[in-house]
């Protein structure tokens, strides 16, 4: 499988690509951050982000898409930008019917370091160590974006597992419906 | 001038299409509203009102697009759709080189009611008056994308005549520290 990993930002967004192997094993293809400068006017610099975004959908073509999940949390006007970002990159995979997942911030965390609250520097640690790279990936925005999509490899048979226990249970109560009908 | 008026929402996006005319003569040309299902993937929500929006921006082809400018006070997780949703809008309109410009609810409220903390339904009526409506237009969506490009147009003067004493202040800055350089 395919990932790309996306932390969205406006001033930087990180882009990773990784394959998974068997089991644990990832590799990564590519990485890289965008940036935007903060004196464009927002259109312009959704654009940018976008037309780079697609250029990697489009050279890499990814099974699916990790989008880092934005909480209003912190700093309102910086996730107001990063939601707009995350935003016209979830477009661009709808455009291309590829798969979108959102995952928390902790969830990447944990999944990559064990622990949901590790610092910047404990999970740029682990994916150094992860992807066997010569070197630390920098800035932290392209340490992030890796960690997604190897939180999204690992993520993805439970993924999978809690997906089909839904359709399954919709099935079930679909069939208990139609039973109730035919019984009145 | 033609404005296109966008009041950004996942479940519910407003659209407006205005003519203005001399002084402050406004005509509605379009109004509707967008609504995408809250079960829906949010690429294909975010996918279904880029789509309509492209649409409106190919057929009615404005010069302006105004979009409301969110805050995340209220319900931070809707304030995040809505970002999203905003962000798509002003892509699509960088994709076309149209202009965008935000304005905040108050700045919205303040141009059509002449009261910044006006409610829903003094827009509402306020709105009917101005555009000589036969009914009121439902829902607040709506209401709301016809005020923003109201107070787009009756607002362009004053931010044509900002963009160029800014513009007339950089040229003075970048004049004086040529003289500063050449007297060195």
């Amino acid at each position: 499988m395919r990932v790309m990993g996306v932390d969205p930002g406006l001033t930087r967004c990180g882009l990773s690509v990784i394959e998974s192997g068997r089991g644990r094993q990832v590799i990564a293809l590519d990485v890289d951050v965008v940036r935007t400068p903060s004196d464009e006017p927002l259109q312009k610099r959704l654009l940018a982000i976008s037309d780079t975004v697609e250029h990697w959908m489009d050279t890499h073509r990814p099974d699916v898409i990790a989008i880092e999940r934005v909480f209003a949390n912190n700093n309102a006007n910086t996730a107001m930008g990063t939601a707009q970002a995350g935003g016209v990159i979830a477009l661009a995979a709808a455009r291309r019917d590829i798969d979108v997942h959102f995952h928390t911030p902790s969830e990447v965390k944990a999944a990559v370091t064990g622990n949901g609250r590790a610092d910047k520097a404990q999970v740029t640690t682990m994916i150094t160590r992860i992807l066997a790279l010569q070197q630390k990936p920098t800035p932290a925005d392209a340490a992030d974006a890796l960690a997604l999509a190897i939180c999204h490899c690992w993520r993805a048979p439970m993924i999978a597992r809690m997906a089909a226990a839904e359709a399954q249970a919709a099935a079930a109560r679909r069939q208990y419906a139609a039973k109730l009908k035919a019984a009145r």
